[in-house]
């Protein structure tokens, strides 16, 4: 979402106008007591929702680590943590700065507005909102686009080169691409729309990830010599369900809080109306996942149902402020069946990416722009020209980031330590002590 | 909850008749001011009980996998996402316009609004909620008390009979009696209180749970030749309380976003009460169903005290407006003692509901209704026809839909498949890859 | 925080003041008008804020659970639920009139207001809390407090002494020194300033959990004939993650919602200031922490980064409201190094603390207090007297309860029951029925 402004929504502003008609003493103490309220409010809205966005760390930590082997949960959750905590860290010194450079550098590919967040409140007023509760909603979706990455590299990588790889997105590569649309960067000069980050966070870090897989390779096991795969379940779908369900209760922070505004009728309206065709979206992905795969495969796959409904809600991300209801549903049913094809082409491409992280986030990013143009009414140029940029962006840093770490020899765990599994291997600890089998699958 | 109206608060009508009698401009755009505040934080407030509500059905699915046994894992959770899924669209295509049919319909017992929701906004004004949002807190009921039933069906029943139901149920069968109260039907007229759906949800969810416990069968092994019951403990209370916490937190959106506005004096005050007493039926059903289990079979049982708790909400949510602290109390505690002793009627009936769904939705649910004559004031008449008329609606009908499906030979799965366990023979998916230890419990 | 009073913010009070030099009926309508949006705002914040903080207690029921032995999981969970349950009511009944007595007693050690809670609403206007709402906010940090207790105390004590300790701490303990500050008692006379409950209420259970511990003894096997400690990991720490990522969510409520307002200018900004800060000290102590213990283990351990985040949102509790972000980040960096350094001091003193309870909420705790005179500019004596007082008073409070269930013998399970775990020997109820595997590690 873009960064909120000084003005207010259309209704309030009316209202003030309205007023200015009337004596000036009237005027002044009325507009401050609504604005009052109003400053309140949507303070309060973006606050509720960056606490909901940030709760999909929970939730991306729950799907990863149930759908990877028993021997790496550790490692996978830590991950998680660390995306959370060293983004957070980073994002505050320069990736803020860097994303929201201000007017200086409208227009163009890189910026820099300084380090650290304002604590000066604005003006009181609808619409305004804090620098500290900007930041935190920020925060939430720069810590979401780095532990995408996390699920494609699952199994394998090493825990330092991770921590290495996720301060640089958090505080470099996700800031600049965000300087360029959010930002006011040359995307937003050409009219590129992606309304909460389909494309700027989801399709950023499911290429992202999809670099880190390919670099990686796969996991040993993962393809026979002919090149026919072998399935590699995961090791606990209750908590990957539960990391679903979280994820679709934080998309109801993500997407109606990138309005960035909840007073003001048309503000009020948007928001709920990106409610709603998030909704929709998510269980229409979910559905048609299932049938899809379930025509494909013969047996309904929990696996496939769960990603369907996050293709669904990536798909929409873009586009939820600009489509009606049923194309909603027609987003999100799309969402569902590439996410299926997308799993089944990186079987046949040999790519392992433990989780499917790029046909949830990457591809069904790109869909989400493209159905910005298609059902959204914005331009096609700007359209296609952005869902090819920001994912270019993000495959191609990071291939060069992943490339340097394996010239450096420090990318990969060793033959044996994967084998024994991350836990034991990169951090001498137990997921499940007394519990746990531990087994070379 | 019935609809909200165009109609706000008390107080604020009152302000604005005050602003009616001073000049005509200024009391427009006075109105207008505040009315935008107003309407942004009655829907806000609904979005965020909207999500609290879809929140449940994280809660729905660990208590019911918890308490199930390992090897019907992700038959329950993919059943439980489904609810969710296929219910949001068909409620979205045909279930919210059976549920509220407009004023041509009232008083009847059945009705038709139109396919889809609306998306004009309505006029701003305080308690006027978008279609988008009352749709989104609407949808949550029904997939809620779709959801109730997969846990009293469990470990036994064919995955697709139960999409089947889940659509009955989401798409016709809660909307119909959803309309005779809260869309204006012949309950409604009879002068019947349900205010958040102990009946309406929670009885509607809980009988026809208990039509398909019946027309299914015990799970094998269930009762010895001779009647008595083996216990067949579930496999991860851990996820069983969790998913209660859950539940308890949804329950915050569940009731008080039932007041359907928070702006205008008794609004907020209604909500906050509401709150309240929520929390003290819910612990005072737990307290009280621990200490009753306790005496009854000389140890604590977790399951109980969770059960209990989960008794008391749901007793509560028909009533907690209408109600003190100390009966809130009353009706939690009583809550707590029918829920076990609930558990043990089914066993002496040989009912096999793995869940307790029964004990907990269904009689406590009843309990409610009937305790919205006893504490909460209401005529006694339309409380008892309410008590009487939800439950057999849900048991009756669901009781047909069971039959029809066991006559066609798809309600229960063989032998075989429910000794190997739902998730390999419905899914050819384990749910603890690498862990799980397959028994023929 | 303390208990919200009927003045509101400032700047409603300027817009108020200023409207009172117009014409009389104008100046009541108009106040009324945004007295009632205002009064709306707040409750519904307080209410979301208390939510947040109730769901704190599934994250409690998380971490110490997955951090000890599956063979006691049962025991922990069903402590959590009745730290809960037996808090809310005994809090209803005498805590809350303990807590906050009235005036009469401003300045004093001890007093008592009443039974119960009100159930009249007050004046509409900004800043006002019903006392539902508030009782329901208050009520959830006494729940906060006793939970902590649970994991210092875990795997060997009986269940119903742990229930005595729990309804004695809700309903007296921490309602008499939460008197102290929040109620108006003599350490706010002598100008105390604990925000959010660094020390009311963490340092508080950590305490009490220390004293716990010390009076029961270490777990059988946990330190050798010679004091050298052997490790005893958790069986879960993927519920131990989520259980921190939901008690890191339950903050923004905890500490913004301490604020006890959010309408008014000074504090919405003050809210969204905490909100940031809250954030900044949280990731700020996982980093540290994560390579503190890792310069010291020469592994990066998962455990030590869960309790580092933990520790930062413990210590700038008392100060969120008075530091800077970069003093926030300071005051979470120290609570990494003093949580790892706690733990190991512990392993020297021969305390077997099972979850590090006393290192998170007890030592951070009183870093939290002091921290608010460092960094936050509060009297350097009032701090000094209050970070010893309260601990002090935990630990004096609780030892004497835990000497008296001691010498009663109830306090202490048995050597057999210890090693068989108290999910079977206190509950007759295995945890994971079908899959645990019973040790006697």
């Amino acid at each position: 979402m873009k960064r909120s402004t000084l003005t207010s929504g259309a209704l309030s502003v009316g209202a003030f106008l309205a007023l200015a008609l009337l004596s000036p003493p009237l005027q002044a103490a009325e507009a401050t007591a609504d604005a009052v309220n109003a400053y309140a409010i949507d303070n309060f809205f973006i606050f509720i929702c960056a606490v909901l966005v940030l709760f999909m760390q929970a939730g991306f930590a729950l799907v990863e680590t149930g759908l990877n082997s028993a021997k790496n949960t550790v490692n996978i959750l830590f991950k998680n943590l660390m995306d959370l905590s060293i983004g957070a860290i980073l994002f505050y010194f320069v990736g803020y700065g860097i994303m929201y450079p201000g007017e200086a550098f409208s227009g163009g590919f890189f910026g820099f507005g300084g380090f650290g967040i304002g604590s000066v409140a604005p003006e009181t007023a609808a619409g305004n909102l804090h620098p500290a509760v900007d930041f935190l909603f920020q925060v939430a979706f720069a810590a979401t686009a780095a532990t995408i990455v996390s699920g494609a590299v699952a199994g394998r990588m090493q825990f330092k080169s991770y921590l290495i790889y996720s301060a640089v997105i958090s505080g470099l590569v996700y800031p600049i691409s965000g300087f360029w649309q959010w930002g006011g960067g040359w995307l937003s000069a050409l009219g590129f729309h992606d309304f909460a980050g389909s494309l700027l966070v989801h399709a950023l870090g499911g290429f992202a990830g999809l670099a880190g897989a390919i670099v990686l390779g796969p996991r040993i096991g993962r393809f026979n010599a002919d090149g026919t795969p072998n399935a590699m379940p995961g090791h606990n779908l209750a908590l990957s369900t539960l990391g679903v369900f979280i994820l679709l209760i934080g998309w109801y922070g993500f997407n109606p809080g990138s309005q960035l505004a909840v007073v003001g009728a048309d503000n009020t309206n948007a928001v709920m109306l990106i409610a709603a065709n998030t909704t929709l979206a998510a269980t229409a992905g979910a559905v048609v996942a299932m049938f899809f795969a379930w025509a494909l495969f013969k047996k309904p796959d929990l696996t496939m149902g769960l990603n369907g409904m996050l293709a669904g809600l990536v798909a929409i991300t873009a586009n939820c402020d600009a489509v009606t209801y049923d194309e909603s549903l027609i987003i999100g049913a799309v969402g569902g069946i590439l996410v299926v094809a997308g799993i089944k082409l990186l079987d046949v491409l040999k790519i392992d990416d433990p989780v499917g992280a790029w046909p949830v986030h990457g591809l069904n990013g790109v869909w989400g722009g493209v159905a910005a143009w298609i059902f959204g009414g914005q331009p096609m140029v700007a359209q296609l020209v952005g869902s090819i940029a920001i994912p270019l962006w993000g495959f191609a840093t990071m291939l060069v980031l992943f490339f340097i770490l394996k010239a450096m020899g420090v990318l990969r765990v060793s033959r044996d330590d994967e084998m024994k599994g991350l836990d034991i291997s990169e951090h001498e600890e137990e997921a499940y002590y007394g519990f746990q089998i531990f087994t070379t699958q």
